[in-house]
């Protein structure tokens, strides 16, 4: 089985987050994010942001935008996100585990957009003491369907939001690819967004995200806060290592850059050489391609992993690593179903 | 500062693990634990411990002991550990908040070891409905003082838990420096524990600990579990390579030893050349000395990172990586306190 | 304001209830429910239900709830209930607190009943670990829209989720509606259900709901459990009095069938004397009409306080207490909204 | 069994209780809180301590104690109490539940008082990300054993933990016994208490207790965060009507009054009559006193029932049902035992 194109966890690291990697590993250092690896790879991330913020990093994206969640919201609450959503789709429940019984409240909207009309019909909800009110807005950038947001479309989100004293998430999972399509990291700040999940595994680094806090009134007992959920490195400098690789190289930008070239060749190989249509504008690096069951069973039984996701059209993921020989490859294989 | 002696989690990844990691990292491959590499090191403890047992990957040794103390003891049950337990004193009460309020009842016992007199009194007492009872026995291999159980002492402490329905869970964080003390793997299914820790970060890998459920029905939706409590690495390939970097090595094993050995050496040197006293008698890879304020500043003054425990004695890790000139270093520089 | 059919909870205790509180009250007892007027309140369900069930008296049927499906469901899992469900709409989460994360689903069906076949596709679909699978369904008897299940609906919910080792809770706030719609209590053991709550609060009782536990299996340190969760009386006697006094005079049920007579009463005069059409069979105590906002605020205006749910249409709800008369002042006041 | 002195529980509600619950119980009020009855005992209570607070009636101690720390301290935070606290003793870790795994460090003190040289010992501890920093102090008024702050005692362990920004909670189960003794009710909020609870059912209420919030910012969504918690009661004024009956009566005060001399009087009893020894000063409702196990099984055979403390000593309780008499035969009984 190939599973070049299934998903953005299926390459490894990149070079230069190896190198970071065995950089970070040599000799002793203190423990538990103390180190100056850990140091130099938020500077890093401070200085791109153009933001003195809080970081700290985690392991893995559903813990992080979890317990970003439960900075927000009480477990009386919703966050509002939108239903196609990984925090709604994908983690397992986690918001409501990390935060103790946190509701999400799914909002529609095209290509994983949230609908600012949707978001506004719900913000007018009168609130009742048995429902869980907004406190939160949870955006993703890029969607899971690949959209990104522009800067216009992400205030006419969070302006509403914030008037009422909501706070709000990005989980950035993909965010190096939003920054491949355009999108300015320093609106990130200015937009008012309180926590970021700024991406590393999907960049090509290890399992590693940066926890952004903006607003250091929710960063109270971070680290303790961390440590009970399990998310504090004890050699946290080989956690931080292929981040500081990534980003001291230029690569966090220039994978995602590849990826999304990868994903427009791919969508227009598709485009003009099989009878399948495009679901969603392609934006960054994924391409979702509507196709019968048939049609993907035998990609599958070619050798090619792919899935159908919740919308019914089937997922191809581009990522640092996506070679232009198998892209092409796929689109011969597509182009070959009928 | 030197951190040589200051954690078991100051050294690197050993170079067998940085070998296992660079391994795992070539090409795609699927995610979430359904990789060769995953099931590869897997397969590499269930030998060690003659045992069919379930095994996941996780990041952090906090997360795998809350999670496991979790599938033991209801919220409103408690876990029987010794006070000093890592669960107890270090774990930022991670094990309330992945059990969801779960309950600690601390033992005491020389140098970690729990006193199986004050556990058959607690065992004794009746049960109230307006305290927590116990429901499992958390026990610790190595100890935090660096004691080794014999397979006696471990069954006299298992057989009254077991005869009463509770759960066992070992929190093997040090479980390859009880090794290299002559503690047999096989004893650990053999006597009934249900939830092992098999520790990873200290014995050299990067930060993942396996998480080993010899009772099956506790595994339950384990992948279910550990994704909602964000412990399911994406690229788990790259968690898992270091570990199967140092079991094919027997690195696991002979760091251990290594580090006992180095452990030994300094406690000698201690012994004979200054006039501080051990603790703790040194069966692993630890070494306890009690002495005044002053000297354990003018220690660190000298640049050696160190730490004074709960116990008030002075804490010295020796790892894989230590190195036998550093352990003759520190006990110049300890006997030259005086 | 009349709150006369605003909601089950606006009229108070029966005569029976308050007479069964004061015989309580008299003298001392034992605390926290060793006392013998529990117990005979408990007698009086398990006689009723023909079955040997662990029963305990809590404060509130939302608490009663969200433990049961605590029970039944691990946090990393979900529950299937009707989209309409008090548990999915009317709770606050309180499933997800008490069960630190656990999901719903929300299934469709008329008038409260669950869909048998939206429930079966439900059941089919293939596990993942990124989401929450079923553990359990849940029941509600008489729904939120007024229907009562047969014993034969049930059995075509109950047993293909039983034959997948899922446990089922019912959801009994209405259950003495339901009993006088012809429904057997003896029903409830013999279906399967593994954790009933009997109305206590609507039926004419004080805030008092009975959890029944049909298999004991999941009564381990129930006493404990209740107390962690503020659901424990001190003074338990004056919570089980009041449901003794309703079960031993036999107004649990004859108040039951009142409020189901004066819904029906209710439902006749809508029908024939007003243009406005009933949204929903009337089998137990609730009338749901479908009547323009215009008509409604008009209705307010006039003093009847009711409320729109979900569905759109407007609520009335009656009760051991409602009184013929009234039935019939409403009648009038809404044959003359137009 | 003769439970009179057993706990406070175990008496019924007072007259006044009653009659208050009667005149509630009358005609239909709205549901959930919003009813008068409520509003008038939440005035009462209010005008008792001179401030603007939010009040609601909730159904458990331990509920509004556990959810009372929940508003003060984060999950990865502890609460600071006395080893001897019904929070820490007799909740079967409700703290941990409602507080998803917050932290309890015990104190010591001389009959249930925190001694205000180990809080600042434990305040002066330095902080580190792997224990559970205090965020809150909770104060039991009167104690456990039966002491009754002074103003003074209170102002000496509030001001250093009010100097660091952490929060405080007064447990008032026995509020109206620390009256009797001479507590200024005013003081509360004076000294700066956040959260208070203050005690019916040991009043003479029913089950209920009243949250007592001075500082609102606290209150945000407090009826979701209730509803949530399984603390809301759908017929509140069945549970805010006793309250207002003994505070309208003033018999919250005089029972409190008549509890306290009571007391008194068997201690009185006990020194003069007995060989045994009063374990505590008494200054409130309870009486301790130390008596050989043969002493305590032989009153117990004689139909006394009493329980033996976590101290070694025997408790006796008194409440405003307490009679005279009973005292008397109790002396005689406990003289007896020799």
């Amino acid at each position: 089985m190939r599973y070049d194109f299934g998903s953005d966890n299926t390459a490894g690291m990149a070079p230069s987050a190896v190198e970071g990697l065995a950089r970070a590993n040599a000799g002793y250092a203190r423990s538990y994010g103390s180190d100056e690896i850990t140091a130099r790879a938020a500077d890093q991330i401070r200085q791109r942001l153009d933001a003195d913020a809080e970081i700290r990093f985690v392991f893995s994206g559903t813990a992080a935008n979890a317990i970003a969640l439960s900075m927000l919201a009480f477990p009386f609450e919703a966050v509002l996100a939108h239903n196609a959503a990984h925090v709604c789709t994908d983690e397992t429940g986690a918001p409501g585990f990390f935060g103790q019984g946190v509701g999400l409240i799914g909002l529609p909207g095209f290509s994983g957009r949230i609908d600012p009309l949707a978001l506004k019909a719900q913000l007018a909800e009168p609130e009742v003491g048995h429902r869980q009110p907004p406190a939160a807005l949870s955006l993703t950038q890029a969607t899971e369907y690949g959209a990104v947001y522009t800067e216009e479309e992400l205030r006419h989100l969070i302006e509403p939001v914030k008037a009422r004293g909501y706070g709000v998430h990005m989980d950035g999972a993909r965010l190096a690819n939003a920054v491949a399509a355009g999108f300015d990291l320093k609106d990130i700040p200015r937009l008012g967004v309180d926590v970021l999940v700024f991406g590393g595994a999907k960049a090509g680094a290890n399992c590693v995200e940066a926890l952004v806090l903006f607003d250091k009134s929710l960063a109270r007992r971070l680290d303790n806060r961390l440590k009970q959920a399990g998310q504090v490195a004890s050699k946290a400098r080989l956690l931080a290592g292929p981040m500081l690789g990534l980003l001291e190289s230029g690569d966090w930008e220039s994978g995602g850059a590849h990826a999304n070239l990868m994903a427009k060749r791919l969508a227009a190989g598709v485009a003009t050489r099989s009878p399948y249509v495009l679901a969603h504008p392609v934006e960054a690096n994924t391409v979702f391609v509507r196709m019968p069951a048939e049609a993907h069973q035998r990609l599958n039984a070619l050798g090619w992993a792919c899935y159908r996701f919740d919308d019914g059209s089937v997922r191809f993921v581009c990522s640092w690593a996506t070679q232009a020989e198998a892209v092409d490859e796929l689109i011969e294989a597509i182009a070959g179903l009928n």
